[in-house]
Formats: C-alpha cells, structure tokens, sequence
C-alpha cells in the first residue's frame, strides 16, 4: 500500500488562533505556524491557551522544520513552548523572523531561524515549500505552497486580496493561477471572514480617513492600532509627516515592533519624524501625533492609563483627537467601549469604528474567497482557521464555486485527514486540546482548577476550622469561620453566627451519632451549612471544612 | 425665590440600562421607570444591578407614582426592588401593567397598578403626565410629556421612528409637534443608537426577510427573538399561519409573554395555530414551527439546550432551519457564537446576525433623532439612555440641530438638574449608584467582595491552619494546607511540600524572634508564601492563614 499524506490540524479549527497544522508523510513531518488563542470567558486568571504538543513531542525525531505564514500571535505566538519542547529549524520571512527573535529574546531562548522570501522554495525532507506573497494586516505575510509526495497542497495562512496596498505588493494571484493550472490536490483557506458579503477594504482607504482626520485638525491627534500593523503605522506617519506634525510613540509592543521594523526597512520614517514623548511636552498640540498601545482597550495599555490619568506623560484634554483605527475582537467590545468613555468624560473628539473607513480587516470576504478558489480550483478543499459557523460557510461558499461538495472536509483539531493523489478521507485522531498557560505554568491548569475557579468567582467561600480530639473525636477548638467573596461579613453578624450555631450543631450530631470518621464529619458539615446558606441567600459558596487533629 | 423643578436621574446615565428618573418639584416628586442593568465582567457572581433607592426612600411621603414607559426589563424590572421600600401607585399602558404583574407575581408583592393608554393624561400632585404613542420593539410603548410649574418637560423612553409597524399604529408624531409648537422646556431622549447613521430599519421589513426564510422551506424552522418582542412573534405566527406550519413555544419568559399578550389582544393567532410542543413530535418537519428563548445564547434556555442536547422536546438534526432574530447585546457575543457553533456542528442551517434584515432595532438612528428635535424644538435638551459616547454623539446631532449648545446638558447619575422657566442649570448631588443583587441579598455585595471574588477568580486560593497553644505560642499541629483553584494538587506534590517548609520555617523564624502575636505570625506566613508563590509560579492566590488557639 502507498503511504499517505496526513494533514493534521492542532489548532485553528473550530476555533478562532492557536493555529498549527501538520504535514506528515512517511518519516517526514513539517509544522505550518505555531500560535496561541486568548483564553475564553470560563477560563478565569489564564493569560494564554497554546496547542498540546503531544504529537509533536512523540514525532520529534521526524519534524524537519516550522514554518511560519506571518508575524500575529495566533501564529507565532507558541513558538517559544514549542522549542522548549523540540529543536527544529524556523523558517520564516524576514519581519515575521525578527518578531519570532524578540518573543525569543523575552523567553531566554535561541533558535536556528532561517530567513525566506516570498517566491524562494525550501526543500526539506519529502516536501518542497513555495513561499507565495499575501496581502494582510501585517506585512511580509506569505501562502504555502507544498509539493509532497502526493500533490499540491496550498495553505493560504491568513489573507486579504488588496489591489492598492501601502507597499505597492498585491497578493501574487498569478502565481496561485499557475499552480491551479497545474493541479492543486488540495487548498487550506483561511475562513476569518467568509461571512462578511462583498470585498474587504483596501488599507489605502483607511490612509485617506486618516488623511481627512489630520487636515485642518488644531487638536493633538493621539492614534491607536494593532502594534503590528507596519502598513497602518507607515500611514499615520506620512499624515503626521505631511502635515508638520513630530510622533512620538508609547506603549512597549509598539515601540518594539516600530523599532524592528524601521531597522529591517519594513517603515519609512521621514528624518526628524519620531521624537521621544517627554521632549513634545512644549510643543503646540497642532504639531503633535501620539501613536499608543491599547486598541483593545486592554488593562494598563498606554490608552488605557492616558483614559484613567495614568499615563505619566500624557494628560488627556479637548485639545486631543484620538483615534481608534482598530475594531475591538469579539469578546473586546466593552474594555474599549469603556476606554471610549472615559475619553470622551475627558473631553476628547474620540474616533472609533462607528466612524466611516477607520479600519480595514487583514481578512478576505466572500467575494476574495471565490477569487481564490477560481484560480486555484483545488481538487479537495478544507476550510480552516475558523469557528464552525466560518467553516460552513466556507464550505458552501467553495460548493458553489464548483468544488464537488464530497471533496469539501470539514475536519477538527487532532483529526487526520489523508491523501492519496487522488482520494481523502478523515481516517483517525491524534491528541489535541487546549493547554492553558497561567503564569510560568504550562498545563497544570485544568478542568478541576477551572471548576474552582468559576465556584470561587460565582459565590466566594468559606472556611471552617475545628480542632478534635485524636483520642476520642471531641470538639477541642472552634469551628472558626473565614468567608472572602461571600458576603461582607462586617455586616452579616446574624448570618456568621447562624453558621457557627449549623456547624456545631452538625459535630455534635456526629458525636452522638458516634461518627468519628472525618470524611463523614467534614462532609456532614458541608452539607448542613450548604443547606442553610442556600436558604438563608440563595448561593452556593464553597465550604472547605478542615478538622486539626490535637 | 421661586420653587425650581428638579430632575434627577438614578440611573441610564453614562451607562446602558437600570433607567430610573426623579421629577421633583416642592413637596412632589414622580419617578419614570425602575428598571435593572445586566451585571459587567467585573461584577462576579452578581445577577442583576438596581438603582440606589436611598434618595427614593428618604422623600417616600412626596412620591405620587411611578409612571413606566414600557415593559423591558431595564424600565421595570426594579420595579419589585422599589415596591419593597416604598407604597406608590403604578402608572402603565396594558400590555406594560401586564408585565409588571407577572413580576410581582414572581416576588409574591401586591400593588396599586393603574392602566392609561396613549392620549391620556394623568394628573398628581403638581404634576400632569401624558402618555404618548411611540414605536419600540416591544408593543404599547409612550413617552411621556410631563406638564411641571415650570414648563412641559418630554421624556421619550425608547423609541423609534416606524411608518409601517405591525400593529399599524405608528409613532405620534403630531402630537410631538403639537405640543414642540406649543413650547417644550425640555427633552430627554433615548440615545441608545445615536451612533449609527441613517433611519433604522422597519419592523415590516423583518417580516419580509421570515417570509423568504419560510417560503418553500422543507425543514422545520426554529425562531428565537427576545420574548417581549411581540410584534416579531406575531409575524413568526403570521409566516406560519401562511405556509401551513403549526408552531410550539419552548422556554418559560416566551410561554409568559406569548400568553399575556394574546390574554391581552395584543397579538392575533389564528385558531388552531399553537400547538404543544409534545404533540408535534409525529408531525412533518415541513409543518412545524418552534418560538423559543436563548436569542442571547443565554446558558440554560431552551435553544441553548437544544444545541447542546439537553432539550428534552427538541433535536436537533440537519432538517432544521434555526433564525436566530436578534442582535448580540454588547459582551453576549461569543456566547451567541457558540450557541450558533453548536447547532452547526448538529448539522443544521442558521440564520444570524450576517443574514440581511432579519432583525431591526428598537431604538431611533441619527436621522430619526433629528427629526424628533425639529418637532419638539426643546430649549433645554438633556440626552439620556447610554454611555458617555452615546451622550455626547447625541449632545452633537442636538447642536447641528439648531439647540443652544449651552442648553444642552450631560448629566450623571445621582446630579441634579433646576429647572426655571427660563433656565437650567446642574446644581448637587443625591445619593445614587449600582445595587448588586445576588440570590436573595441586595446590597450585601459590595467592592470588597467582588475584590476578593476577583482575585479567588484569577489565582485561586490556599488556605494555611496551624494550631498553637495559647500558652506558650508554641506550634502544636500543622501547617495543614489546602487549595482551590490555584494548581491541580495531585501533580503538584514539590510545590505543596514546598509550601510547608516556607509555613514551618515562617513560624519557627517567629517563635526564634519571640513573636507571640496571632497577626504578626499570620501577616508573616501571608507574605512569606506569597513571595515563593510567586516565584515558583509568577501566580498571586489569596492566602488565608487560619491559627487556632489550643
């Protein structure tokens, strides 16, 4: 029997970032993007979800290299826990290279990076990868193009079709034409945006919101965007530039990747533009434009600490405009709205995404997507980097570009997808999940861990302390009670010594009982006081009752 | 010096929701709407947010009545809350009054409920009250335009402008322009979809978009919409009735509402329509139709129950079109998403949000609030009903309109507003704020404890008993320690030994310094665990140390 192409996705399937995808054949295996997700509303006190590495870790031996589509976090963002696990080469492009070395830096890791271009080809081990240029939200963003054994195989990454982008690069749709001439066995497509009707809106059109926004304007223009967003950045500074105004930038990512940036010559920054914060003070606020962190309304970002006066060098007035060139992800809208707010009680002009072409997705609508498949025209065709609701669209939307509809897999992380040059079918499952990152903790925050957590958030809890006898079981001490998140206790007298009377009540009844078992007494306890809380308030703290053995 | 008039919002100021306004004028005051607020990320655990009644209670002997301008939840859902403190007639339109019985059947109250229909006008105290005619998306609507001592004050509740609504009757805007060419002194108004451009989209429309969802469909469709949304339930109904489709009801509020509205004539279903959901079960997909709640993808209602199969009636399979008709309210969104992942996943078709008109706001756009202002053409106008963004976007329109930018006033909670005949002006401040309520508890959830719900959330907590002899402060047993949602503790056996030794050598480092005092051990244990936390895991859990006294 001929040996197959395995896809395995572990990561970005059925769920919006982490995205990782392998490509194995025989002993060769190659890694497309490494990423995190942001942890949902359940998972309280996580700062960040990555991928189970466990088919990565178990396959070490056979992984020649990772390969990387672009520099955001949901694709770059687990690279560190990957290497600390196993050390593979990284290919990327030369931005997306120098964000992976500064996560690295922060990590206190090395790695063997290895800096591609759009239109180089890396052959490694069975797969030969064609590096093929994209327009995105951030640049040098590539597609994939991977020869193996079997076909043709076409991982889009994230993208935008952007016929007048800032660096004059459109997506190179003829190269993605040949390949479909020739055969593509399959494609892998960015879902992101497929619900969204029409075409997305060129970056350009944003530069001239912007440019509308600086004219005339007497104000001191604060601006905000994604760090990452090298194309937005380069066109608030030719506004300021343009119009007489100095930058000066707050917010550590966003001089980080400002920084980078200019040095790779990804940013051209007219002499004399930028200038440090503290030396702008003086200045008119006419001639002033602050590029800052927080578009997210994100806790202690610069635009958050200047809404809540505490930025230390910026003080917000009616003499600022400022500029949300961002929209909020889901699950964002109500930090920024509250940001948004807090401007505006400051007596700001504030801009944010009611307003007109003040921000445009790095990712493809519909239209995009029937332009893709038209000149790819894949043979199979799996919808990817999507929730369910994306990957069904996208599977109808590739049905009615002509893609037989039996060819169209909607897969899932951990599941193995195979190829032959002609058939694929999902076959069987490899581990996967979610594992949460929470402080230096990598996985040791489970369902049990969550569960508390939620419990402890919902309703607090209470401690009960006894000390007992060793001999013969009697009550030496207590029951003290500690309650945190319950009620506040300086005003609930009647309710701590309601408690106090349930529990004692509770070991006495054990003591007559003669149960002198503390499992049986502490479980006792709990019952009893669960009950008469939830009569007395309708909640449901959590009791932990610890019985000191003397 | 002349008596002024006073009004004083409670609540629906800088933010969305808990609508509660004083009109107060010498010994008289009238209250327009007690309604709830949902709860923000912060507030764990809490159910809902009330008004502080403090300055209601304390001038209970002047309050003629409160007067509802419909029946949401955040215009009369505080009602039980304000019943419990104060005696007071109910001023309401039918379908209103209705809803405010079925809550205080809910809260086992009685009260002094009195109907009024649009055009009629209620007179108490020194106070005349006209009830108005508008659109919203719930039936039976008013504004009211309150005749004070010092003028005619208009509050339009939510409103929107619909010529062609459901039940025919559209807004009235004459007599809006009547009593504008008369002379309004003020005008509070709605600024809930201030942002948004244009004229919002007609109830009617909605129905044309459900005709096409059911026009020749061979599945069964299942509809979810906010309960209280009458008029779209009659045209789910209208659709059904039209194609032959029998229709169940699924979920307590929309069983509640449906009943009461037709109890009441406000919703028109043709005999033999309804049917119980378990008499459906043999029938044709093709002829069945199911109204059910869970439009917010709320956890536990009905269509949150099919998705994730734990609806007893209902499953779901690839014969079912569900319509989601409804908009995520901001931070519902990624719980509306999942609810719609779900589904997907069971193989069925939905409709959403990405699918044109299939729902329509409630509340004016821009256009329509402009011409509200030209009919009412108030001196003083005071926008209401939102965040700070929607306040000053409305104050905008208000200005562009013709207002005096000087007569325009941005108010908050709990600041008072005089009123002369000629002029307005912000003077003091009554007590005011956010009432949290959870379980049975109003009030007894405060700052320090949604602190410590916040902190459990994040980082979990551990608990450090010791027991010490009250004699000589020596350490008789323990450190016994227990966790919760800080690590999962059966894989975490170095750390937790790990935190005896640092208990143990705390204790020892005290009684070596003779420490005998209960705090300063305990405040030493606190910070000493707290450090190599820390350290270890970069996690900061709550630490309760616990010494009994042998």
């Amino acid at each position: 029997m001929a040996e197959k192409l395995k896809i395995i996705a572990l990561g970005g399937l059925n769920e919006i970032g982490k995205n990782m995808t392998v490509y194995e054949y025989g002993g060769h295996m190659i890694v497309v993007d490494a990423g995190i997700g942001f942890p949902d509303d359940e998972m309280y006190g996580v700062d960040m979800v990555i991928p189970d590495l466990t088919y990565l870790v178990k396959n070490k031996e056979k992984i020649r290299g990772i390969f990387l589509t672009h520099g955001h976090e949901d694709h770059i963002g687990a690279v560190p826990y990957v290497l600390r696990e196993i050390n593979v080469p990284i290919y990327a492009t030369r931005l997306t290279a120098g964000l992976v070395r500064l996560k690295l830096e922060e990590h206190r890791l090395k790695a063997d990076i290895r800096t591609v271009e759009a239109g180089q080809t890396i052959q490694t081990g069975c797969f030969k990868v064609e590096f093929i240029h994209v327009n995105h939200s951030i640049a040098d963003s590539v597609a994939l193009a991977i020869r193996t054994p079997v076909g043709l195989v076409i991982q889009t990454g994230d993208f935008k079709i952007d016929t007048t982008p800032i660096d004059g690069d459109v997506i190179d749709l003829t190269r993605f034409g040949e390949l479909g001439k020739r055969g593509v066995l399959a494609l892998l497509s960015d879902s992101t945006n497929v619900e969204k009707p029409g075409y997305s809106l060129s970056e350009r059109k944003v530069g001239e919101s912007l440019d509308g926004l600086f004219k005339d304007c007497q104000k001191r223009i604060i601006v905000t965007t994604f760090a990452s967003n090298v194309h937005r950045l380069q066109q608030v500074i030719n506004c300021a530039a343009k119009y007489g105004r100095k930058v000066g930038v707050t917010g550590r990512s966003m001089e980080n990747v400002l920084k980078l940036s200019i040095e790779l010559g990804y940013m051209d920054v007219p002499e004399g533009t930028l200038m440090d914060l503290t030396r702008m003070k003086g200045m008119p606020k006419s001639k002033q434009v602050i590029i800052t962190t927080g578009s997210q309304g994100e806790a202690m970002s610069a635009l958050y600490r200047m809404a809540f006066s505490g930025h230390r060098q910026v003080e917000i007035t009616n003499e600022d405009r400022v500029i949300i060139s961002a929209s909020a992800i889901p699950g964002n809208e109500k930090t920024v709205s509250r940001v948004v707010n807090e401007l505006y009680c400051k007596g700001a002009e504030v801009i944010y995404s009611e307003y007109p072409e003040i921000h445009a997705s790095g990712h493809a609508c519909q239209e995009e997507h029937k332009l893709m498949l038209s000149l790819i025209k894949p043979k199979f065709f799996v919808p990817v980097h999507g929730e369910q609701r994306h990957l069904q669209t996208h599977a109808r939307v590739a049905a009615e570009m002509g893609i037989n509809p039996k060819n169209i897999i909607i897969s899932d992380i951990g599941r193995v997808i195979e190829f032959s040059s002609k058939s694929a079918k999902l076959t069987g499952t490899v581990p996967s999940g979610k594992v949460l990152v929470d402080g230096t903790g990598v996985g040791d925050v489970g369902s049990v861990v969550l569960r508390d957590r939620k419990h402890l958030a919902q309703d607090g809890m209470i401690v009960v302390v006894v000390s007992m006898s060793s001999e013969d079981g009697s009550l030496i001490s207590g029951p003290d009670i500690v309650s945190r998140g319950f009620v506040y206790v300086k005003e609930a007298d009647d309710l701590m010594s309601g408690m106090k009377a349930v529990v004692t009540d509770a070991i006495d009844g054990c003591a007559a009982r003669n149960i002198s078992d503390w499992a049986t007494i502490k479980s006792t306890v709990k019952s009893r006081l669960s009950d008469y809380l939830y009569r007395k308030t309708k909640r449901n703290p959590m009791i932990l009752p610890v019985i000191m053995e003397i």
